[in-house]
């Protein structure tokens, strides 16, 4: 044992000479020099970042994939890195925090790519695409399979960096106020569904809708719209969806495993010593399967809730309509891929690295899964 | 711009600064004093440490797992924690991994818990069983259904922390020199495969063997086993078995999604501040998807190259063949259960997860599957 007082001793020496290292950064940062990211004050000063989201704050999930990887980041870096997380309309809409990110009035953002179509078409194979990739299969194409780097390069002239940052796995069609028994059920139903989920439905004669998360319980219950996709069982049940529609529809062709992701301001994220960079990837690669992991682990419980307690009528959309949305689908892709070569270039890493994958699992997952479902 | 001067002479004050800190963290090291894991020595000084597995050093995917943990580990603490990854037989061999975590001969390790059945017969529900858990499964029911809990419980006797590091998605049946067109043709089979895949074998007739990866090539080219099990197309070409074997057998019905380990010494584990702790949880989490991600971008690749190339004959299993294989697992799975009160808790956790989890999938990811390959 060493004595208390050697122990003392060296506890204050130990804050002197810290106060002394955080000096040397403070004054080095006062001088306004702009230095490589390996350089001595980078390593050592402390960073306090803000990230803004789109999703209600701590909302199950969603919002709490940003604070998981504020938490992780903060702890594996002893404290150096301090990232406050914002719900939407903290301190920008929901719809807001691509343009956020981008200008760098916030470092980071939490979203789903599909919600930028208008400025970056090609974000949306980066959520997810009707009859597109699964949880695992995105993962594999974007981490292992060529998209990271295509993704950075489509979101370079916006000064973004954007990392995978969780999925929710296959969602739910979602939930109706209107039977569909058949494609003419379609015709004229006002959805909620964002992407290229949206297309397909107006081109099959719906209405598809934009909204945030926030505001569907409300639109759903006063009819403003007859349907409404949100996520699966255990977010929906939630935000009570229940109590506003009867029908609940599966399955969900339009997100079969949309990527959320974290978005960093280039200069903010060029700034960073090179540790704090890789413990931000890791921490938010770490998250991306934690989310996934919590989503299948919770859906069936909340499922059993909202059949058994709720009284919710669970329902397969018929053959007919999900051919005739896969038809539209593979449509819309590839007169998207026409538009420039960027979008182009995207669709056909996506749309060989699907038909890769696929051929794959028909004799390995799917061939289990059928064995074992027998 | 600072001056050079200026520049060097910070960078001189801060080298001394931190050698000071080091010396102070040598010292307090020297008085062999034992003190919490997060009191300031342990804090900042160096942790160099030792990692053997049961792979064939940088074997790509399950070798290449540990040396990307070690490598993200080093990288996050900045250079504070080093860890050098050992192939199997260059500190101990295959099977000895275990036992040297355990007895704090090596402070990690890494494998798969099924070759430990004979010690820790519930350690096989955390790598794979017969018609079990796919990879998401397993990585929902370890993370977020309590199944880490009960893996940390059954392992704590051994003085071992676990932590889920890699998974390489469904298996292959594997290679054979034997047609299998009905049960008849299982009696008799040597097989290498382990777990309790090896006792189903084995009570349907056959015998079952268990090797190391580095000795199935000659073993099966010579006959001392008339087929074998491996991991996948990705590693079975690298292995070259359709030099040995003529017929490449799925479904993988033994091995759905096995869970790979990073087995830590629980004393080692304790003298870590928290910091690193976080860091190696994290590296390994990260890793844990990103070897799922390799497997399921190569496999299809390279049953492309083994069935085009190289002529291998591709084969299902007879549905038949199959069907009793199933009801000799679900058999051994509940005798195994009965055998003491520990593996009854895992068992019961694991089936209900599975009943849970396998509902769900059937209007979610299953039923998106199906409209999507029609």
């Amino acid at each position: 044992m060493v004595s208390y007082g050697l122990r003392k001793f060296r506890e204050t020496m130990m804050k002197k000479i810290l106060t002394f290292v955080l000096l040397i950064g403070l004054i080095s940062g006062c001088s306004g020099e702009q230095e490589s990211s390996n350089s001595a004050d980078a390593e050592y000063k402390t960073y306090k970042w803000r990230l803004v989201t789109s999703w209600p704050k701590n909302y199950p999930g969603l919002g709490m994939a940003p604070e998981k990887i504020a938490n992780l980041v903060e702890e594996m870096s002893n404290g150096q890195m301090q990232i406050t997380v914002y719900g939407a309309g903290e301190q920008v809409p929901a719809f807001g925090v691509f343009d956020a990110v981008s200008s760098g009035s916030h470092q980071m953002g939490h979203s789903g790519g599909y919600f930028w179509k208008g400025k970056v078409p090609a974000a949306q194979f980066f959520t997810s695409v009707p009859f597109g990739l699964t949880a695992d299969e995105i993962n594999a194409w974007v981490n292992r399979g060529g998209g990271l780097e295509l993704w950075r390069e489509i979101y370079e002239p916006f000064n973004i960096y954007p990392i995978p940052a969780g999925n929710t796995g296959t969602q739910m069609f979602g939930w109706f106020n209107k039977e569909i028994n058949s494609l003419e059920d379609v015709k004229g139903l006002k959805m909620r569904i964002p992407g290229i989920g949206g297309e397909v439905l107006k081109e099959a004669g719906g209405i598809p809708v934009t909204l945030p998360g926030g505001e569907l319980f409300t639109a759903l219950q006063t009819g403003v719209i007859d349907a409404t996709e949100w996520v699966g069982p255990y977010n929906d049940l939630t935000f009570g969806f229940h109590q506003a529609a009867k029908y609940y529809y599966y399955p969900g062709w339009h997100e079969p495993g949309p990527m959320l992701e974290l978005l960093i301001n280039m200069d903010a994220w060029n700034s960073l010593p090179k540790h704090l960079q890789v413990i931000i990837e890791t921490a938010t690669k770490a998250v991306n399967q934690d989310t996934l992991d919590e989503y299948l682990a919770r859906n069936n419980q909340a499922l059993t809730e909202l059949v058994e307690v709720h009284g919710v009528e669970l329902r397969k959309l018929p053959d007919d309509v999900i051919e005739e949305f896969r038809a539209i689908s593979n449509e819309i892709l590839s007169d998207l891929a026409e538009e420039d070569e960027v979008i182009g270039k995207v669709y056909d890493s996506y749309i060989e690295f699907k038909n890769n994958v696929t051929e794959y699992h028909k004799i390995s997952e799917d061939s289990f899964i059928e064995a074992r479902n027998k």
